[in-house]
């Protein structure tokens, strides 16, 4: 595993800037330079490339892959509950309110010790990273110590990461031991932590602040309105949980008699830095004033097949303008794999697109044109996580970050197979979505800088 | 890596004998004879345990499993197509009429060519074993050669498995490069394998032969006919695909007026020995059909997402009896993984409950009652399995064959965490199910033996 800030790399890469398609950069090279961005892309056919490896060779700059290997970018967890990750894989079989007030709230209270924080917030950051993920979008705690030290290990370990502290001051809603002491509390808080981010000495604009208000249940007017005025003072990013399930969908048109998407906009808290995660039940019209305020969606496949009552209606955002990215929501997802989550958005894309039920007549069981193909699942797992958080990062492309995998299909426990001989580009991208694991992630950088403790390149 | 035959095995067992919830048999001893069978389970409250121990560690066969590890019964794949492993995870996006004669007819038809099958099976079965994959229900392809190395690679490799020959003569429906020569061309060479199967020196019982129809549309009345009366006349197992899509439903209905399942069953296909792969479409009087014949339903979420255009009605059936595992269905299901597949099912039971689309109220959208748990993908993926091949496996009883998997969740690449304080062993199991890969299953054993060349243990 090799510093690549200031070399240029030579290998085969793969990225998908747009979502109608990928692209195989074989044989190219990328300049990176001092500061870990990237400078130059080249592909063999292109005029100063020879003159360039040559040149890269003779200044012990170039950085060769090894056969069989070739890059991706890192992948953005558009959607990610970072206290959660201890309940990964449990409790998913409870309903909704036993695994908020019997398993989630109470875990995201212990983070009131700063050790516990420490302690399961390292393990997190390493085991992502170690999985490929370069940027997350974080949910924290309410606490503002944990949510410093959550930060402190991300630009420890060199993870680009956006957290937020969790605002929740509803005490109809949140229970007394895991609730803001009140909404100024809370808002206090939030502010600290933008502070907090805004003056770390070892940042170097690797973190980010993001005004957290949980969902709208969790939420007084009071604070919601108060976010909303910080999110429009700072410019941070804003995220939050957006008609995901019926429940959650039918409480905000009870409470407001519109949908969360226009309640969010009127509080302020629709915005171009907006991540909405899940919107399973967004309208039409939601749909329109999300793309018309330049906000984005956080589509979480895993999860929704245990929360969200629904698969999200992916193609319809898309054709309507939606910036989409894809999160696994852990824990509410089971797995920590950016990979499974690109798996599943393609698998419930089918279902949606095909209905589930067989007992119903095929022309009423699904909705026909929601399929995705495995280019547009990496396209949001990367470069689409990346343009919906307005953040140059998830394609190779000169200005952006670099922010990248190593895949090695030959390493023990491979679970990925390339013929050389009969495979094309199309088919090795498509199979390592499908069938790649965490072991095939050989190296990670981010910004250039490696990022994991193992071996390669 | 040790060979278990004649030993004492010490540790932590999970097992689900039953549908109905797992057992953990914590701290217990399972004493495997010189077979490669279980002779006896002990758990630390039975009376004679101590004196079991002491003697198995005076004699030095008693094994003891490393502090964190666990086992679990091997799995049970119990619908594959052996030689579509070159292209897992690849042309899941084509139309099936495409998949099948642009991809998998031409690929299977390489299998004509010896050394492409022996190289390919190889790949496989090593990878499968390393997966977990104790017993494997295989289609291979037409070829007698091609299929009789696929016999002989899992008994060298010690895999248990149970292997067809598909039959396909229908000149209709199979293209000409790849087709049974004729009808008795096909049948010789169904009666051909099983003859090699019974005379194998080095088989031992571990691999058998499987009367195995592709399905009806490939397949002549004739030749149904005839693998009905070889089927009654050996008493071997059957495998073919039965009600998998909207079309392969509709095909049956054209072409015989009644269900694959009913048409299957005059051609006396349907009996003990069968497994159904797929069977979404069945009715419930093809669901009492197949209680009645106790036959067994191979269930395949993975690859259902992609050409079945439902997802099985799994609660329905059980609830009428039917036996039912759970498959891969290679290529048509992206992942070699039994893990992957009991999450899938989970997750699939999910959505046929709930449906999947937001536009529909909720109260129509679904199917009430249809989720399961991961105990019960847990058993389908082992003891159902078992169960439905009529086989010793997929338990740790008495007089099962001891083919077991050990879980190690502090290995390198794992993903897997278990957190000793606070993990229930419904929370172990839950997590293993849902978040550990390849990485951490570190032994494997077939009847005792070991089978994979990775180290621990
Ligand atoms: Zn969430
Ligand atoms: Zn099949």
């Amino acid at each position: 595993m090799t510093d690549l800030r200031g070399k240029t790399i030579a290998g085969s890469f793969f990225h998908a800037p747009e979502p109608d398609g990928f692209q195989f950069l074989e044989d190219a090279l990328v300049a990176i330079d001092a500061g870990g961005d990237i400078a130059a892309v080249m592909a063999p056919s292109d005029a100063g490339y020879a003159a360039a490896r040559e040149n890269a060779r003779n200044n012990g700059t170039l950085v060769e892959i090894p056969a069989g290997c070739f890059l991706l970018p890192g992948f953005v967890d558009l959607h990610i509950h970072a206290p959660q990750y201890p309940q990964l894989g449990k409790a998913l079989d409870v309903p909704l309110e036993d695994w908020l007030h019997r398993h989630t709230f109470p875990l995201e209270a212990r983070y009131a010790d700063a050790a516990f924080a420490r302690r399961n917030y390292e393990a997190l950051v390493g085991d992502l990273l170690a999985g490929g993920t370069t940027t997350a979008l974080y949910f924290a705690t309410l606490h503002t110590e944990a949510t410093r030290i959550l930060v402190d290990i991300c630009v420890e370990h060199g993870q680009r990461a956006l957290v937020g502290k969790v605002a929740m001051d509803s005490e109809a809603d949140c229970p007394p031991y895991y609730r803001d002491a009140s909404t100024e509390a809370g808002l206090a808080g939030t502010r600290a932590l933008i502070d907090y981010v805004a003056g770390h000495a070892a940042n170097h604009g690797l973190v980010h602040a993001v005004v957290t208000p949980r969902f709208i249940p969790s939420c007084t007017d009071a604070m919601l309105e108060g976010l909303g005025a910080i999110a429009g003072e700072c410019g941070c990013h804003v995220q939050t949980h957006c008609s995901e399930s019926d429940w959650a969908h039918g409480y905000g048109l009870a409470r407001y008699g519109v949908t969360d998407t226009e309640a969010l906009d009127r509080f302020g808290l629709l915005t171009r830095r907006t991540v909405l995660a899940h919107s399973n039940f967004i309208t039409n019209d939601d749909m329109d004033r999300i793309a018309a305020r330049g906000a984005a969606v956080a589509h979480c496949p895993l999860s929704n097949a245990y929360f969200a009552n629904s698969i999200f209606p992916l193609r319809a955002a898309l054709q309507k303008g939606v910036r989409v990215g894809l999160g696994t929501d852990i824990s509410g997802g089971p797995s920590a794999s950016m990979i499974e989550a690109q798996r599943m958005a393609i698998a419930a894309s089918r279902m949606l697109e095909t209905g589930v039920d067989p007992a119903l007549p095929a022309a009423s069981r699904g909705r026909p044109g929601s399929r995705i193909d495995f280019a547009l699942a990496f396209h949001l797992a990367t470069a689409g996580g990346g343009a919906a958080l307005d953040l140059p990062v998830g394609s190779f492309r000169p200005g952006f970050h670099f922010d990248a995998i190593l895949i090695n299909p030959n390493v023990a426990g491979s679970t990925l197979r390339i013929d050389e001989h009969t495979d094309t580009s199309a088919d090795m991208l498509e199979k390592t979505i499908y069938t790649a694991s965490k072991s095939n992630i050989s190296s990670v950088w981010v910004g250039g800088r490696p990022v994991t403790g193992r071996s390669s390149a």
